[in-house]
C-alpha cells in the first residue's frame, strides 16, 4: 500500500497543474510580504496574518510530500534546491516573538520569495549558469579589489585633511572610489582635492582607465571561454577524427 | 477587368515610387504631430488640420488598395504589419471630440509615425528580431525583478522611517532601487540611510553587483544563443556528412 | 630629367624618415592651435604666427610634392586621403582677415589635427572602418530616432505645462529624452512629473527599457556581422571543396 | 654542500606551504598599510612599525632566497616579476627620515600590495593578458585622443568666455570633455552653454555620438582579435591539412 501511495506522490509531483500551484502559492506568499511594506488596515492585518500561516503549512507539506516521493531519501539534501527550499520552509517555522525581533521574523520570509527561483527550472539554470561563473570571475575581482585598496590607500594619504568624510581612513575611501567609478558626482570629489592637488585629476583618470581596462578584459575572458568550451569541442573532435580516417585510407591506397 | 485593375493594383503597390511616396506622407504625417507641440500661430493650425484630414485619407485610400490586391483576402490580417497598418488607420478614423479628448487623439495620432516601420523594410527585419529575442530576455527579467522585488522588500522594512518618499512601501522602493541601478545621485541615498545604519552600504553594493552580474550573463547567453543557431548548424551538417561518406568510402576500399 | 626627379620624388615619400617628419610637423601644427587657447604672451604670439606661417607653407609642399610623385594624375582625387589632404590645405591658405573671422580662421586650423589620421596608416585603417560600420547602424539609429520622436511628442503633450524648459517642444523633448537615457539627473525630471501624472514613471521607465534593447541588439546584431562574414565564409568555401572532392571519389570507387 | 642547499632551497620555493606563507604576509603587509590611514592609538603604531620592519626583513629573505635557488643567476633580471619583486624590496629599503618624507615613505610601501599580483600565477597570467592587449588599443586610444584634442580647442574657443573654469584653456577643456563623457552633470555644462550659443548640443551630441562610436569598434576590434587568433588558426590548419590529404588520395586514385 505505501508503494501505491508512493506512486501517487510521484504522479502529483510530475503533475503541471501541482507545479502551477506551487509557484501560484510562492507568488501569492511574495505579495503577501511586499503588502506587508504598506500601512494597511488592522482587519486586514490580521487577514494577511492567517494566509501567511497557511502558506507556511503549505510549503512545509510541499516539502514533506517532495522528501517523501525522493526515490532514495538519503540523497533528498545533496540536491541543492531541496536543501534550499527545507532551510527557508525550516527556518520560517522557528517561533520569533514578532514583537521584538519583528524585522528579523520579516526578513526571513523576506527569502521565500526565493522560492521562485527554485520551481521555475529555467530560473535554476540561470542561477546554476551564475554560480558556475563565478570562479572564473573571482581572481578578476580580486585584481579590482587590489587597485581599489592601493588607490584607496594613497587616496586616505594624499586628501584625508582636505575631506574626512571622503578620505578618512581606508574603508570610506573604497567607498568614495566605487562612487567615482560609477562616475556619481565624481566631479565634485576630484574639484575638491584639485584645488590643494593641482595635479591630482590623474589619480581619479587613471584609476577610472585601468578599471575599465581590467572589465574590458573580464568580459572579453568570460565571453571568449563560455563560447568556446562546448560547441567548438565537438567540432574539432570531429575534424580529428576525419583526420585520422584520411590518414588510413590513403595507408590502403599506398598498400 | 476586375483582374485587369487588381493587376494595375499589384504593380502599383510593386512600385518603387509609390513606396517612397508612402514613406514621404508618413514622414509629413509625423512632421505635423511634431509641429503641434510649438506654439503656432492660428492660421498655420487650420492649415495643419487640413493636412492631417489629407495624410488620414490617404492612409484610408493606401490599406484599402493593399487589401484590394491582396491575393488570399483572408490571409490579409494573418500578417501582422498589415494588421498593425488597419489597427492605426482605422483608430485614428473614429470621430474623437478634440475640444473634450484632445489628448486622446493627439496621442493615438502620435503612433502614425510607427508606420515607418512597417513601411521600412530593414525597419521591419529589426523589430521582428527584437520580438524573436524577447523570450529569451525573459526569464532574465524575470530573475532581475526577484532580485528587485526581495531588495525592495529589505530596503522598505529598514529604511521606510528614514525617508518615506524613496522607501515609504515597494513600489516607491522598487522604483528607487532602480535610481540606484542607474547609478543616477545613488550615493545621496546610500549616504542617508548610512546615518542610521552605517552597514547599509553592504545592501546598495551588493545589490549593484548582483544586477550587474546577472546583466553580464544575461548578455553573454544571448549573444552565444544569437551567434551559434544559424552557421554553426549548417556548419555541423556538412562536417557530418563528410564524416559519413568517409565512413562509406573506408567500407568499400575495405572490400 | 623629369624622371629622374620624379623617381627621387617618389622614394623621398616612400621614405620613413620623410613620414616621421610630416607627422612631427602635424604635431606641432596641433600644439600651435592648442597653445592659442591659453592667455599667452604677445611675443610669443607672433612666434606662433610664423610658427604657423612655416607649417602652412610646409604642408603646401607636401600635398604638391605628393601629387607630383603620384603616377596616374587623374586619379590623384578619387583617393579618399588625398582630396582631404587637400581641401584641408587648401582652405587654410585662403586669406581671412583674422580681426574679423578670427573664429572661422581658427576653426578652419583646428582640422589640420585630423591630417594626424591620413599620415598615420593603422588611424586611416581604424577611420576605414569606423566609415563601413556606418550603414549597418544607420537604421539601428533610425529605429532608436523613432522611438525618441514618439516619446518626445508624448512627452511633449503631457508634461508642456509642467516644466516647458524641459517639455516645450519636441525638440526640447528630444534633448531632454537624451538626457534621460544618459542617466544624468534623470530622476529630477522624474519626481517632478510624477507630482502632477503619478504613473508617469511608466513613461520613464518603458523610453529606458525600450532604449537599452534596441541598443542591445544593434551590439550584438553588429559584432556576429563582423565576426562572420570574412573568416567564416573561406572555412565553409574550404569544407564545400571538401565535400565535393570527397564525392568524385566516392563516383570513381564506385565504378 | 652547496648543491645540496641549493636543492633544499629549490624545493622550498616549489613548497604550497612556502608559497601560502609568501602570500600570508603580503597580505598583512597590505593590512599594515591600510591601519596606518586610521587614526590609532601610539603603542598600536610603534607595534605596527615593529610588524613592518619584520614584513621588509621577511621580503628581503624571500627574494634573496629565489635569488639564490635561481639556476641561472644572469637570466634572474630578465624575468620581468623577478625585477618586479627586487625593485619594490630594494626601494623600501632605502632609509628615507619618515618625519621630512613621510608621505614618500608611506607611497613606496603601498606598493607593496602590487606583489600580491606577482605571487599569485593567476594573477600574473591576468596582468600579461592586459599587458599583450595594450598595443591593440593604443591606436583607439590615439583616435579617442584626437577626437578629445580636437573638440577641446573648438570648446576652448566658443566657450571660454562663458566659464573659464571649464573651457579655460585645452587642458581644462579635456578634463571638462572627460566629465561629459562619463555623462556627470554633462547637461549643467551644456545648458550652460546653450545659453549664449543655441545650437551648441550639436557640439556636445556629436561628441558623445562620435565616441561611443569609436568605443564601439574598439570593443568588437578586440573581441574578434583575442577570440579568432589561437583556436580558429588550428581549426583551419586542420582544414587545410584534410584537403591536401584529399587530393593526394584523388591524384592515386586517377593514376
Amino acid at each position: 500500500m505505501l508503494e501505491k501511495i508512493n506512486d501517487k506522490l510521484i504522479s502529483l509531483h510530475n503533475n503541471k497543474l501541482f507545479e502551477s500551484l506551487v509557484i501560484a502559492v510562492i507568488i501569492l506568499s511574495s505579495l503577501l510580504i511586499g503588502a506587508k511594506t504598506y500601512n494597511i488596515n488592522h482587519n486586514y492585518l490580521i487577514v494577511l496574518e492567517y494566509l501567511d500561516t497557511a502558506v507556511t503549512l503549505f510549503f512545509l507539506t510541499e516539502i514533506v510530500l517532495r522528501f517523501l516521493s525522493w526515490q532514495h531519501k538519503l540523497t533528498f539534501f545533496k540536491n541543492g534546491w531541496n536543501l534550499f527550499d527545507f532551510l527557508i520552509v525550516t527556518i520560517s517555522l522557528i517561533p520569533i516573538n514578532e514583537s521584538e525581533f519583528i524585522l528579523l521574523a520579516r526578513l526571513i520570509r523576506i527569502f521565500r520569495v526565493l522560492r521562485l527561483v527554485s520551481a521555475i527550472p529555467e530560473l535554476r539554470k540561470l542561477v546554476t549558469a551564475l554560480i558556475k561563473a563565478l570562479p572564473s570571475m573571482g581572481y578578476v575581482v580580486l585584481m579590482m579589489f587590489i587597485l581599489f585598496y592601493i588607490y584607496a590607500t594613497v587616496g586616505s594619504f594624499l586628501f584625508a585633511d582636505i575631506n574626512s568624510e571622503l578620505w578618512g581612513n581606508i574603508t570610506i575611501s573604497m567607498l568614495t572610489l566605487f562612487r567615482v567609478i560609477t562616475f556619481e558626482d565624481w566631479t565634485d570629489v576630484m574639484y575638491e582635492t584639485m584645488q590643494q592637488h593641482k595635479w591630482s585629476w590623474i589619480y581619479y583618470l587613471s584609476f577610472i582607465f585601468f578599471n575599465a581596462f581590467v572589465f574590458l578584459n573580464m568580459m572579453i575572458g568570460i565571453i571568449i571561454e563560455k563560447m568556446n568550451i562546448s560547441q567548438a569541442k565537438d567540432r574539432d573532435n570531429l575534424l580529428k577524427q576525419i583526420n585520422k580516417k584520411l590518414y588510413d585510407i590513403e595507408q590502403k591506397i599506398k598498400k
